[in-house]
């Protein structure tokens, strides 16, 4: 019993360009998240990058992924389109997806939204504070009121993306700035999770609480639904359920 | 002063390959529609079709219209990408768009949804009924709680989009099936409305009920919004608002 | 571990009245409903009725109830608004509510959604055959595209009920309605699932789609969201977490 | 043709126990809040306070009131609850609801929302900036990407309200807060928008950036929805609207 299989999608640039970076996650971010997840209850996590054939995300990859993260940053233009179709093809079947931080430009998620994705952002090193706007939601399990960030990227409103089903998380940052940093959608079958922190520079993959919210939001994006009705929607019905007689009105 | 200013696009094929179809909309029904709202208060109305140079929409065209109105069916693939790119974007900042019947599977609404905006089907010729669902809406106004089309092409759920912002209309079928027939979303700063009606081999765009909501939907369509926000979205602030401290802590 | 305890709140009134209701139900319909979700995996069930001390729902109950299904119809305004006072402190604390039918007018659903409740309706003894409009949701999940009652009271639209956050079944009546007969709202920390079936007449307790329907309700409705956050919202906090400064300026 | 015809109502009760509000307000900040409506194109406005007859919201000041603006503080369990109810009705046949600041734990909106429409709060006189989460929304008309109130009571999340149809405003606070400041629902056929800014103590409705937010919700909130559906939507429909075949099955 494999429980929730997810793959970690990185594009893994900065950690082999930038030695800062490299030093925070010396196997790049992929790994640290994989890691982590790996460990937990249920779940079990593989890892695929930019620089593999078909980025890694073969037809057999997907097929076996319940749930996708992603995280891209510099080189978003760099994802083939036809793996994107393929990416998308999967969510609209029941895949769950998880876009950090930077992935909010990236090819799927702007797929995904229909809006240009974009914010407002500044590298300044700034606290950030996510307050939790949701209490209801299983991704806010175990937290408090909020949680803290002590140094990272800010983004700000206003965020282009269309209004969340649910809104998780809002962000306070320091330099006067508020975001929308937990955001859900349904699309087709796949619930997606937008979640904020994560930049390159910052150890943010190895805050517990960041995992954890992570973790959450794979337990809540997997499929729950209606396995009954997979084989697509689009159907020419020539047979009526119900007998037509307005025709002969 | 121009008023709202709607243009119709048709792919226009049906009424001039079909003789049942040009017998109803001689001159297209694009010409129908825009012929009829072009004699509404406040509004006037152009046309522009797939064989136009650039389908008629010119970034002129476009940059002159605040309601595109979109119906296609047979040609959807004929549309150029760069077409959509364009269209996009202007809906993005602030165009409002409305999509007719078969322009669910139209590239500009697949874009726009990020879904595959398949949905259940039948050519029977059947009676559908049209219930308000929201009549708190500005396009149910002037409606009693339903309206009948006599003879129609049937939709039916699951209709694979997100779940609308605003749910307007629930059809009845004969057939036995409903649909959500009248559906909004925003994007961008741009509000878009989705409306069922409109086989071409029925006289649909004839009806003065079909019309008048479509004239409402124009009304609601056109932007209203924050005009000072008018530069985009993405921006890369160096300056914060207030002082970062915790840079040094 | 006693699972997710449901308890099933009935007003037990047709039961004893009507003998052709009786004879579907012989000990009522809270029994049926309890008899069957006892005996689901990791459900245990109970019963309350309006005729017992505190309507059933004393402090204690509710204080060991995960999750409140409510059937009422004839017998609503003999109903204590302490105890509605209750239960609604209760559903805002974290406890799922699932209303059935003639529920849609009871004091508790009224107050929760704070419009009037009200619908259109029929006693024929028509079909009504749901669609499944968001096959995502886990209140979904093992339903083909829709499913039929043979007989059963129409409800129609317009409902007049918040936009639900989510739409799950959409009805067709024989007679030429359609309703939302699947709604679902978060309150508080509490999750609400509105779904129409049940009327008095009709054995539709004893459907076995309709009962995995509820038990799928019950399982989504638990709490499962930020047990750090019970202590209550309204917080006056004097200390700030940031040191302010505009006071001096 | 009188336009749109607000009524503010205030409770009325800081103003004449606490100089300091009086120096801010002399005649009441329903006084300066309505002088500053009447004054705009297409608007009248009127007061009503808690110490006149029925608190000034007879049938007759309500028949005759398109958007009712509200603001409570100390006094909000001394509004009798017929008067709540009369309130709630008209709300729900079509007029607009403003509920300012403090009117969050007004009986009339907890009564809308169904939630204890609890929050955080500090009297601090520390720094909100208003950031517009919705920049299609009529209501952010003439705003650029934020305004400032330079003193102010300060509102945190978790704000309990059910989840807002339309996020319009995010505040960010000096002391580390965040509020969603503005919030739209619609409910029945009225439309409702809370808006955060006005605490007694600071002359925030002298304020022309918060009074055109005031003026831009009035606008939104007028009904023009569907008038032919007016007559109440509870109904006994005996004869159906098709023919039912299903009973002789």
């Amino acid at each position: 019993m494999p429980g929730i299989r997810v793959t970690v999608w990185n594009e893994f640039v900065h950690e082999k360009k930038h030695s800062a970076v490299k030093a925070i996650y010396p196997e790049g971010m992929h790994a640290a998240i994989a890691g982590y997840l790996g460990k937990q209850e249920g779940l079990t996590a593989r890892t695929a990058t930019l620089d593999q054939p078909e980025h890694g995300l073969t037809e057999a990859v997907l097929a076996e992924t319940d749930v996708l993260i992603w995280w891209g940053h510099m080189a978003h233009e760099e994802v083939e389109d036809r793996i994107v179709d393929r990416v998308q093809k999967r969510i609209l079947e029941g895949m769950g997806l998880i876009v950090l931080h930077s992935g909010h430009y990236s090819k799927i998620f702007r797929r995904m939204m229909g809006t240009s994705c974009l914010l407002r952002w500044r590298e300044a090193g700034e606290l950030e504070r996510l307050w939790v706007a949701n209490p209801a939601h299983p991704i806010t399990r175990g937290l408090g009121p909020y949680f803290e960030i002590p140094h990272t990227e800010m983004y700000g409103e206003h965020f282009d993306v269309p209004q969340p089903d649910e809104l998780v998380f809002i962000s306070w940052f320091e330099g006067g700035e508020v975001f929308r940093s937990g955001c859900t959608w349904v699309r087709g079958r796949g619930k997606i999770f937008y979640f904020r922190p994560g930049h390159e520079t910052y150890p943010i993959y190895h805050n517990q609480t960041v995992l954890k919210v992570i973790e959450n939001g794979v337990r809540w994006a997997v499929f729950a639904g209606n396995t009954e009705m997979s084989e697509g929607y689009g159907k020419h019905v020539q047979e009526s359920i119900e007998t037509i007689r307005s025709i002969n009105h």
